[in-house]
């Protein structure tokens, strides 16, 4: 986990990590949010929509943003203000994302960054697009 | 769950549900995201940064906007295309969330719906306030 404080960051820095979409992943989604929508938990409803398989939840797939900022960019100190996402293309199970951070803005009067956040799958495709507000925490 | 289709939906229509925010739903989106935060994850940590107790992850908050789509408004047919979330103020595990959602603008020629996202705790306190954009699926 990193630990940076506001002083160590500056515009362009930016931090990525991998991660590999489980069924596991899914069901504690589900269990946790009550999300029971079919195109999530119904194979048969997503084929009928035109998908290969069950669809990954969006939030799913946005709540790695939780990651970015609380282990990577800033790391431990980080708090969360805002999150802004796009999903741009749906994501299926054993997807491999890539989840991108990079610094855009720095607002050093009320200790706060912006973070353009970019997840792409391993095809390259981008899924998710998105923004991170957060504050960096000093005691 | 709701099974309403864009022509169903009007300005103004509204949802609610309220969920309250357990041990194991903390422990479930650490597994999810790997988010080992020591904020979300150390009661000491939490209590030197000025809190009574672990705070729940923001993204687990907003989480719940799946739900408000995918099962509430429009429900069966969601296609979640993009968030915004602001987090207000902290949330504890044992809240009570009640977390409401309404129609603000309805753009007929890409099937879009905005939704006004509004999650108060027990005390009447906004937590979260954000939007959600929905397509609703017809095949």
């Amino acid at each position: 986990m990193n630990e940076y404080r506001f002083e160590d960051i500056y515009i362009g820095m930016e931090e990525a990590f991998s991660v590999t979409i489980t069924e596991e992943m899914m069901s504690h989604f589900t269990e946790i949010t009550g999300d029971i929508n079919p195109l999530h938990n119904d194979e048969d409803f997503a084929k009928a929509m035109h998908h290969p398989s069950r669809v990954v939840y969006g939030m799913l797939t946005a709540s790695f943003i939780s990651t970015l900022g609380g282990v990577y960019l800033p790391g431990k100190y980080c708090l969360i203000q805002g999150v802004e996402v796009k999903f741009a293309k749906p994501v299926y199970i054993g997807d491999v994302l890539l989840v991108s951070g990079k610094v855009t803005e720095l607002h050093e009067s009320v200790g706060q960054l912006t973070i353009k956040v970019t997840i792409k799958n391993q095809d390259g495709t981008t899924v998710c697009k998105g923004k991170l507000k957060a504050g960096v925490m000093t005691e």
